[in-house]
């Protein structure tokens, strides 16, 4: 019951989704990159059950795959600014071509021999690409979610020895440290790992939306107090809201004061680390025992692809390491290194080719080139933004996030509750017209329009343009608006 | 700093390996399954730190894809009857190209509307293909460990309340159940959870492999008694070592009347749960408030696809929901279905599309049938085993896994120790020639060879092919044993 093709109708196939792929490039300037379509036309191709009987595959792709381009947003697109996602690279969709080819298990050495080393030799550049301690060790996962688990995971186990066997009731609470502008994921993870989120001190930020040492060190010094075990330290390289990073030699300081472990999220900042002009920003990112890394983010990899980097490659295999009698090798030992005993997968896809084939085709020097290049025009943006009269900075670009508001130049004054009204609707409208797409966030409490660049497809054209099309959609919206009052 | 090639130059990118995955397709019938090289060999092409300048595109496909592909087990191989591994399928092979080229996060509706609906069909696609409740649930995960991860993660936090804030510290043991034969990400998961490993009961199994309920339900009694809190028994549907299958109806029952979150681990056995020859084991099934499922195996998509299913949807959403102040999209609901809600990842790539694919390609009836052909020539193996009288079995196949061992048809007798070493042997010999591809196991204390068959790809040629190249191999072993001697 062999499911493969022909070679010349599977030679066929390939072309088809590849010229589909192509065309979706060569059609990228002309593209709207938001849809307008309801959900009901969205999902009336999917409605059908489980089909008993096949379909051509020429037909799946003929008749599917343009309804699934079209009602996709394109963060490939260089007038992508939402969230934190970059554009991924066509070097990163050949590898992935190949690695489903080859499907190889990279659970084990003696499955998949090229893929161990292959992703050996990954975590190892993705250290030195952000100046991490030599001989680290690390894995890939599947994103920044996943690799500020395994490194909370791996503080977890080291700081509370035992509790891989005996589990967390009726010991004293573990708690951790973090500033309020901490990505949720790491609230995700300390929920994960049975530490409760209420055991996730979220401290207070300055006007920089840096965290406040002193007040953190206090509430690690309160928490022993009360006899809880603070275990954890966790620094932002990158804040999601605002690009903030913060001051990660005092955290360590005060990490190696109480003995705890000194964690950095780094999955949105920590690639910028040894790029001029951010550099400065990352001093004291060495000192960390571990750091969460995202190579789908700014390194411009294909989703999906995070890396979990520690200190020491023992502390992974403490967490992870388990053996099975139907799992022992004919040995494993440095030579022959067997993932599985890093992460907590078995079955893993060769994930590593992707990130491997990037650094190598495109060299550090000109990813971090991408790098500060949307550091450049993000900041020249916020200069923009300044010298606007009709927008208001709301926050530093620290890296290439800028977080502004629309404040119409109407001469009447505009509330605060009237301009984040109106900066929602703006947001909402620029989604529906789809020529540009950007999302927003809460800072102080007030709406505001937050633009991220992390790809290497935007220039200075896209970014001027962005500025253009907000202030003709909130002229139009406040024009609408007055004629309604 | 666009990274893009030149269209022209992409198109013969994408041709250049797309030959290449076609030349490893036509050369499998010549290709050895393992590579002899040695660790050093494998590990030399990648030795370099960093390049700072990069290197040609075309360069590195012709120069390091042919080694990787070499340095390689090749589990699409017809040949490969190690773990449970399957061969993939071409059609898994077009979507994961057309993934990586469009690149979207199913994170959310908005940028991903068409993969957000294409994912919510392929887990209703996959509770029909097994026969689970209409209405279930699910996720798509990473493979059947993370599947299982979320399954329990859900467990958890529904049986205590409160736990997602609170934590575990403090609180009461909480016990699951399952027999020794569970697999180790079960294990791995309880870790994670931070339930402790000691709190995961196994129960004793009986010649079968199946589970003893008896006495897993007095394990149950006692811990209650002991004032602990069970809150899950975990039935195996498919293990792992033997392809046993637990009585599920006995086990709901259990769950049931101690009012038990009741999870079944089907990640290799729960796709032949409808098919004719072994529907009968499975029954008990669609009474699970969870199962574990994994179309990188018996569904031959290419890795990594695993899935997590459970009876309602709210107990995912109330285990992964988290709303942070940037992630607000302009509405969520029903029918703008964010992803993100009912997952641990955030950033996530669209694996959906090679599920659906495969489903809306191949339809349930032809992946049903490479099941059943699977089933049929693993059995046909044990009946072939029964009648020689140099190999012995030594667990039924239930599934399509086979234990047994050789034993030299040599006139003396051969002591049990003995057995294992030369078994043991066995099997690095073969590893080592490479022509097919098995691992053992340990049942009962025994060294055991362990065929395990969920691949579309092999015959009778190769399941003949591998007796007789094992008895060769056998007898070559003990002529060489016996000058020794
Ligand atoms: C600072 C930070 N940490 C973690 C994450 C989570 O990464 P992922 O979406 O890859 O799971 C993000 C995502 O934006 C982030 O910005
Ligand atoms: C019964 C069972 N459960 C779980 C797993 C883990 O699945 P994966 O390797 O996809 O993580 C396996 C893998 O063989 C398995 O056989």
């Amino acid at each position: 019951m062999n499911l493969d093709f022909e070679p010349e109708r599977f030679r066929r196939l390939l072309s088809q989704a590849s010229e589909q792929v192509l065309s979706l490039y060569a059609s990228l300037p002309r593209r709207r990159v938001t849809h307008a379509s309801s959900p009901r036309a969205v999902a009336e191709p999917f409605a059908g059950s489980l089909p008993e009987t096949g379909m051509e595959p020429e037909t799946v792709l003929r008749d599917f795959i343009p309804a699934i381009f079209e009602h996709s947003t394109l963060n490939i697109s260089p007038r992508f600014f939402a969230y934190i996602m970059s554009g991924g690279s066509q070097v990163g969709i050949l590898a992935d071509l190949l690695c489903a080819g080859l499907n190889v298990n990279s659970a084990k050495w003696h499955l998949a021999s090229a893929a161990a080393e292959v992703e050996r030799t990954t975590v190892r550049w993705l250290g030195e690409f952000i100046g991490y301690r030599s001989g680290a060790g690390g894995a890939l996962v599947s994103g920044g979610s996943e690799a500020n688990l395994y490194c909370l995971r791996v503080a977890r186990d080291v700081q509370a020895p035992g509790v891989r066997e005996h589990g967390l009731a009726g010991g004293r609470a573990l708690t951790l440290y973090a500033s309020t502008e901490t990505h949720s994921c790491v609230t995700k993870s300390v929920e994960m790992l049975g530490l409760g989120s209420k055991h996730l001190r979220r401290v207070p930020v300055g006007a920089d939306f840096r965290v406040d040492v002193a007040r953190l060190e206090q509430e690690v010094r309160r928490d022993v107090e009360a006899g809880l075990t603070p275990f954890c330290i966790i620094g932002n390289a990158g804040t999601v809201n605002s690009g903030a990073v913060d001051d990660l030699v005092a955290l360590a300081d005060v990490a190696e004061r109480h003995g705890l472990w000194f964690h950095v999220d780094g999955a949105y900042g920590a690639a910028a680390a040894r790029v001029d002009g951010a550099r400065e920003l990352f001093r004291g990112l060495e000192r960390a025992d571990s750091v969460a890394l995202d190579p789908h983010k700014w390194m411009q990899v294909p989703f999906e692809a995070g890396c979990a980097l520690v200190r020491d490659w023992d502390s992974l295999r403490h967490a992870f390491t388990y053996s099975a009698a139907y799992l022992r090798a004919r040995s494993d030992n440095e030579e022959r290194w067997d993932w599985m005993g890093h992460t907590f997968q078995l079955s893993r896809a060769f994930r590593a080719l992707k990130v491997w084939m990037q650094l190598q085709v495109y060299g550090s020097r000109k990813l971090q080139a991408v790098i500060a290049d949307n550091l450049q025009l993000m900041r020249q943006l916020g200069d923009e933004v300044d010298a606007a009269r009709d927008f208001e900075r709301l926050a530093p670009v620290t890296l290439s996030i800028l977080c502004f508001r629309y404040v119409p130049a109407t001469g009447r004054t505009w509330d605060e509750a009237s301009l984040d009204r109106l900066n929602a609707r703006l947001l909402e409208e620029c989604e529906r017209r789809g020529q540009f797409f950007i999302t927003g966030t809460s800072l102080g409490g007030r709406t505001v329009l937050r633009a991220c660049l992390v790809n290497h497809r935007t220039t200075q054209a896209e970014t001027r343009g962005l500025l253009a099309h907000l202030r003709a959609l909130g002229e139009e919206l406040v024009a609408s608006w007055e004629r309604v009052a």
